[in-house]
């Protein structure tokens, strides 16, 4: 990968392929479940980034060069989608059907110190859905289950959803008469860096009673795959309107999105999502053996994603980490270019039939390049195998399958390679091993 | 069209599935041909931006809003694809496969004042073929063909590819003994702006003979739809090698490039494109009725695209302005969803009932949505309707074409809606006005 300008990676052709191919899938996916397509800018007015933002993302200011230098910048890239996406509806809330669910994926900046897992221009993968004014919560089971199939097609290490709603949360630490539940959860939100022992510490330094701390913690601590949780919650023994509500919200939602093959779905107490916007469901995904990248794909319900005269927009999205999840990943791809076929040039004077036969072969939808040159044949094989291309056709009427070797009779508007061969490959790390050795 | 930001446009989704559908045809043409894709990161060294750039590109800076004040800004947005993908291939060179055909689409942002067909942020489709040391003449047809068997398929207005050589006219210009060709071709690239008697005079200030004038314009005059344009400039007798060898590349071009149906490919003498860089094959196109919106496509070959100390890296290449050719379209779908199926919900107890179905045909790669409330039936066709949704599903097993009223036993497992239905189709002017009378 060539990474001259630290945190802004660049594909080489055989790892794009890679990228295209999980994008292609997150998108058929996407639709399949009818979601909309949509692009937005990739700038914003400053002050509504800096308006909605946390402080700690850093934004790229944009400004006309031509511009006088005491003229403040205006405008900023986008450094996620929600908020690009919120702007939108409002902008043509007259012209949408609500609910509207819609995808989008485009590259986000963000000014952060480059490390792994962590770039400064990267691709995020959205799904939302938004409604006016009331927004059921069985759109929250459809966003996580639609997310978990995305995931479920694509050759990365398992995902785990960590599946909370913030009712549960907020109306556990009322129950027990906690009076500022919205920081006992920021303390919460820290157990995946501090040790349970010093955040029952900082929850007694802000004023809970010891059997307060450790309810609190207990809670954090159920972690189930089915809806065994609301038992589990149940038998701590607190009770408040606003629990009762989340637990049901959280069982329809784990119950939904879970049966999803190679996907794990659990309700997970401990997540909360530090950002204040969420107001029930929240999401986190982690894959197996790559936890230290954090989570690839978070999100929940905003019961106020947007607001103008007319009412409110409630939503509920989650935002997949595209450049991110690659990073597992081997990017390699069985060929360099999309051709199936290299059409082989006997010398110059016949190019025009080279070029005959490879137009017969695109008319039935398979990719075909025509040789550079008309060198030896020999030479022109290893022209394809360099590249991977599979089959290189003799004008007029042989091909040749050049990794078993075996050479047909052939007519260019019959022949058919098997389906595996008409696109090519995503590698695993095992297979490509094998390739090498080979 | 949102367009609360001059020069940024959004689309709305019927919108958008247009631009999908082209945006789709397009890869589909150049991965038939066995290009690779690649994108570049949105941001270049200013530097290098400012060198290689025309003075009349407005250039977007790019800093980090925490970066000091008085720190300069370093990058920049790109305002082309060609820049970035010549900066590619230098760094990349080790690893590339020479000849290198690529495509890339994505955006590029120039400061330019917002009109009809001119936009501040825009997309761009660009093809591109590069070598070492020497990349013959053949590829020249290549991407004029490849380019043009990618507009062919697109519901746009007859697009007409104006080609020239600038050895044609350089080396013509020396056969006539003129000083410097190159004044001379600026002078003739205003000829679509200025009037022939201007230009005239202009080239006679520039100290040619009359009769060497009425020559440059004659020759400028030429424009056949196959390769008579070379008796054509053989009957003004000028001769020399340089003319000599235009002659025969451009005769191979038009020959190679024509033949698709509904575009028309011209030899143009005309042609000449004011930038420098170019050192044969020049394309413009310009579409049927639309003259003034300006070339859509350009591009042509240039012999040192980039150099590095191992030697030169020419290529030709074309770029098409996505964003400037969706002007004359409609940009209206039947759909502003990817849906085929709603499936209605008789009461909130029976949604798993709906969603059940909803998979089953997912399954089958049958884009479906559940409705989003237990409403009367009559709402939710109504629901449908107003999204252009085809399909209505009762389940268990009842399927509805509410544009014709007929319903129909059917299985989920089984069932399939006719393939023009499978996806949104593009509206033409007519067909969109049919539909608002009926």
């Amino acid at each position: 990968m060539a990474t001259k300008l630290s945190g802004f990676p660049e594909f080489l052709p055989r790892e794009r392929i890679v990228e295209q191919q999980v994008l292609d899938h997150l998108r058929r996916t996407f639709e399949l479940h009818g979601f909309a397509n949509i692009e937005t800018r990739a700038v914003e007015p400053l002050d509504v980034l800096l308006r909605k933002g946390e402080i700690d993302k850093e934004v790229y200011a944009v400004k006309r060069l031509a511009a006088a230098d005491t003229e403040p910048a205006e405008l900023a890239l986008h450094y996620d989608l929600t908020v690009p996406f919120a702007r939108y509806v409002l902008e043509n809330a007259g012209k949408l059907d609500f609910p509207f669910r819609r995808w989008q994926i485009q590259k986000v900046w963000r000014g952060e110190r480059p490390q792994q897992g962590r770039f400064r221009e990267f691709t995020q993968a959205d799904i939302d859905i938004v409604a006016r004014d009331v927004l059921p919560s069985h759109f929250d089971v459809e966003v996580a289950r639609v997310m978990a199939e995305a995931l479920a097609g694509l050759p990365i290490p398992t995902p785990t959803f960590q599946i909370s709603n913030r009712k549960i949360l907020e109306g556990f630490y009322l129950g027990l008469g906690v009076a500022d539940p919205t920081a006992v959860m920021q303390v919460v939100d820290k157990l995946d860096k501090v040790p349970a022992e010093k955040i029952r510490v900082l929850l007694v330094e802000q004023g809970l009673e010891e059997r307060q701390a450790d309810s609190v913690l207990a809670l954090a601590e159920i972690v189930t795959t089915d809806t065994s949780f609301v038992q589990r919650v149940e038998a701590l023994g607190v009770e408040h309107e606003m629990l009762t509500e989340g637990l049901a919200e959280l069982a329809q939602v784990i119950e939904g999105a879970s049966g999803v093959d190679g996907v794990v779905v659990t309700a997970d107490l401990r997540i909360a999502r530090g950002l204040d916007y969420y107001t029930g469901t929240v999401f986190e995904t982690r894959l197996a053996g790559w936890e230290h990248l954090g989570s690839i794909c978070s999100g929940g319900r905003y019961d106020e994603l947007a607001q103008d005269r007319k009412g409110t927009y409630p939503g509920v999205g989650i935002s997949l980490g595209v450049s991110r999840l690659l990073v597992p990943l081997e990017l390699s791809a069985s060929r360099s270019v999309p051709s199936v076929v290299l059409v082989a040039v006997g010398d110059e004077e016949s190019r025009a039939d080279s070029d005959a036969v490879a137009r017969r072969l695109r008319a039935r939808g398979i990719a075909t390049e025509v040789a550079p040159k008309a060198a030896k044949f020999g030479r022109q094989i290893q022209f394809a195998e360099k590249r991977g291309i599979p089959y290189v056709w003799f004008p007029p009427s042989s091909v040749k399958d050049i990794r078993s070797g075996d050479q047909v009779d052939a007519d260019p508007d019959v022949w058919t390679p098997p389906t595996i061969d008409l696109t090519p490959n995503i590698l695993t790390k095992t297979e490509s091993l094998k390739e090498t050795n080979s």
